[in-house]
């Protein structure tokens, strides 16, 4: 399949087209920056040059499937947390949805569901759940997938993945790209919202 | 009417509370705080206490009509801007909604139609523009007033109310309060959405 990752030069979205590209699909990288380009060229991903605060339409040409892993980081403000996390993820699933995508994948958070009583960074819970919500009502097939505290190390391969009530745990970012990968390969959206934590099912077992 | 004013502490809620008395109609100042019961108190408008941060829905009851002019203010960071201007917004509009209100009026702001070509503060038009969006798929009667840039002098009475295009302009809070009074008053909600700058027609005529 054809797969746009929207933030690819992040690291979760970065992972998302390498290990696409390794099950045999077609990713493509959307990336900001004519300097990103290389890394994603050294590796035989297509990339498409793009940015979330401008029109990014042109991006979505031919592609059967959207990953949005973008996210505007902890080192700039609020602003931005609107701006990217939650209005760049809604002009992507418009333009998905525009351009005939039929399956929608986004890195969501595991707060996003009750953003009200989120203990902390409440308005990015509320970012995140409008845009979770943008998604659903969008009449796109999709997974929404809520990852607990994100981490560095190194993937295991095994996870919880699972509906209803969110439990507290962390899970390394490279887990949340092989779930989004799984969930792409897959190929079978059925409109789910998924917690993912740490756990022992292997990802390929996981949905 | 029975008329909820949701931020009605601030500079316009508070006139378009005194405002809606003056004409006869029954204000219920919703604010925050015990102490700022009494300045509503010594002119005989009643209040609520209720908090946009918690559950607020006991404050609907019997209410016919909501202004809501709440808004985090300039003080306060990106934040606020989700959690009190969009989020609150989207809140108030489900809980009025829940309580069978029948006309719903916003302060809004001339650049929230087109959030994504805003010259500045983007993020507070997106989340301007979130909630409007919200009202206007909710199903309630609406009244979207987006005025220009706000100044603290007295009113004029006359006005500049228009729909479309949006023009740059200022406009004295009191001026946006006694519209928001007049279109309650009016109560012909045409689910219109204007903008709102200084000009020559009196507040009486501009809808």
């Amino acid at each position: 399949m054809r797969v746009l990752v929207v933030g690819a030069n992040g690291q979760i979205g970065h992972q998302v087209a390498e290990k696409l590209k390794e099950k045999g699909h077609d990713p493509v990288a959307m990336v900001r920056k004519e300097e990103q380009v290389g890394q994603f060229k050294d590796k035989g991903i297509e990339t498409v040059l793009a940015d979330l605060e401008k029109d990014f339409s042109h991006a979505f040409e031919n592609m059967e499937a959207v990953v949005f892993a973008a996210g505007s980081g902890g080192s700039t403000g609020a602003d931005k947390t609107i701006v990217i996390d939650q209005e760049g993820a809604i002009e992507t699933v418009d333009n998905a949805r525009e351009a005939g995508v039929k399956h929608f994948a986004i890195v969501s958070s595991i707060g996003a569901g009750d953003p009200k009583n989120a203990d902390q960074i409440k308005h990015y819970m509320y970012a995140k759940h409008r845009a979770d919500e943008h998604l659903k009502a969008s009449g796109l097939d999709y997974t929404i997938i809520r990852p607990g505290m994100l981490q560095n190390e190194a993937g295991t391969g095994r996870v919880k993945l699972f509906e209803g009530e969110p439990e507290v745990g962390n899970v390394p970012r490279e887990d949340v790209a092989a779930v989004l990968v799984h969930a792409i390969d897959k190929n079978q959206p059925a409109n789910k919202v998924y917690n993912l934590i740490e756990g022992d099912t292997p990802v390929e077992e996981s949905i």
